[in-house]
């Protein structure tokens, strides 16, 4: 468990560097990456996914993730994380010293047949000797259930169907199960339920929750997880990334809005909200366009009103 | 208590009308209204604000308001509701036969001294008489609290001055108090305490909830109050409305987001969610403009998939 972790009991993974930038068709250089990199750092994100292992002619944004992990070198209290999907992906995170690995399958067959070409069983089967092989390396492996909430193509996931998986992945020596609503289709109930459920039947597993904010509930159901035990958000500077199937909608939750729910009840993330906010200000200048974040604007407005 | 808040339990009371409308600078015509109106009645909408008797000058999106209520009469099940803020109002409320007045003032003192030129104590003690002489005519009268969790001007308010501005309310005979986020300072958090202490001190009044989604809380919060026994929400269709003092910050909680969240946890709203997208499709045609609500975006492009 990272030092931050454990100091501040809450963690935000911030994805923008990966979840967010992987569907932005402008690739942000390797400086740009290193600088943004830094602003969360210094901003007290603990655990920051920088890229993926992907192949670099699908996902030619993630390309250069060996090089800007090379570049990073050791971090210190901050978690340097990479998602992986197969065995070549764990050779290059192997070869970059990479301590924490992420990795995930579609717990709906339909959603896994055409967004990895394999029946959601074969997926699985995939992943969990990608536990045994990334554990058996010695680092601290994520895995993750997309779709864990519901799916576009299959409507209701059954709570069954993801406890089935998540006992191989706990067999397989798993450190943190991440249960994904790829398609924003959790409520604050469904929630409840799903970790209340994962967590009395895996106690020892850390439990962490991938939201994304398609129908406008990604607080909410953050809330709702945190109530009901959940200590490890991912989330996105800006409210970057987004749901492929549903056009202009939110994407993943914004950290800075994370941050200031968590803030404003007392309950401390180690994360500096104005520091913050020069993450979001460098991705947006970046992009050029403003992102669905509303904390940047709240903070905004009351500067113009203090000058 | 309207029929459909004892059929369906929940009760969305939409608030485009008024406190949407009142802020934009184009004036909708009596007719956009009444078919506004209409759209909202027909998708199950039980209680609709629908104007406010203010002084036209200062005012005038909401000039109308007496012609606009004596144009729909009776809506049988449809609980028609208007803002007062004083006897003058009150006198407009009774020749129009409104049968249900909304009233409010803040609780934050500095608020009150910006917005309504008097002292919060002046303030409460109009709003306790106006309560009384609503209340002797026979109407159903809810009556609210702005700022009532954080003013931008004080800060944080004591839940104290909240219970004591309720406890003479009460006693002048409310029917409901409406607790408002005027600027969406609430948190889950605060909004459970507030709530909870409010129904202990007066277990025999409907406690309702003002939100606005400035943080992206909106949703949020609204799960919270729900969990701690509010069964009474102020929405608008489309997200409308907005905070003043927070530039392009998003408004009140979008009455379709809001159905989508109790409908998808199996809770009644008696609205139903298609037949309120013409609702908000309306006020975007009749604005020019994309209004925040998620749902129309999330519906319009399942069907362009199912098509």
């Amino acid at each position: 468990m990272s030092e931050n972790n454990t100091r501040s009991q809450l963690l935000l993974e911030d994805e923008a560097l990966r979840d967010g930038l992987q569907i932005e068709p402008q690739i942000f250089t390797i400086d740009q990456k290193i600088e943004l990199f830094n602003l969360l750092k210094n901003a007290g994100i603990g655990r920051i996914q920088v890229g993926a292992f992907v192949h670099p002619k699908i996902v030619p944004q993630m390309a250069d993730t060996d090089e800007l992990i090379n570049n990073l070198g050791d971090q210190g209290g901050t978690v340097i994380s990479a998602l992986i999907l197969n065995d070549k992906g764990l050779e290059r995170a192997l070869a970059c010293r990479v301590q924490h690995v992420s990795m995930s399958v579609s717990v709906s067959d339909s959603h896994s047949r055409k967004n990895a070409r394999l029946s959601a069983a074969d997926a699985l089967a995939g992943m969990v000797d990608l536990i045994k092989n990334a554990g058996s390396e010695g680092l601290e492996v994520r895995a993750g259930l997309q779709s864990a909430f519901g799916c576009v193509y299959e409507g209701a996931i059954s709570e069954s169907a993801v406890l089935t998986a998540a006992e191989k992945m706990v067999a397989a020596g798993v450190d943190e199960i991440n249960l994904a609503d790829s398609t924003g289709m959790a409520n604050p109930q469904t929630i409840r339920s799903l970790v209340s459920l994962v967590g009395q039947q895996f106690p020892g597993v850390s439990i962490s929750l991938h939201l994304h904010d398609t129908r406008g509930l990604g607080l909410a159901n953050m809330f709702s997880g945190y109530e009901a035990g959940v200590r490890v958000f991912d989330v996105c500077a800006g409210g970057l990334g987004g749901c492929p199937f549903i056009k202009g909608a939110a994407g993943n939750v914004p950290t800075e809005d994370a941050v200031h729910m968590f803030e404003s009840m007392g309950i401390a993330t180690g994360i500096d909200l104005k520091s913050l906010l020069s993450a979001v200000d460098y991705l947006e200048n970046g992009l050029g366009r403003s992102l669905p974040g509303r904390m940047k604007r709240v903070l905004d407005f009351q500067q113009n009103c203090d000058n």
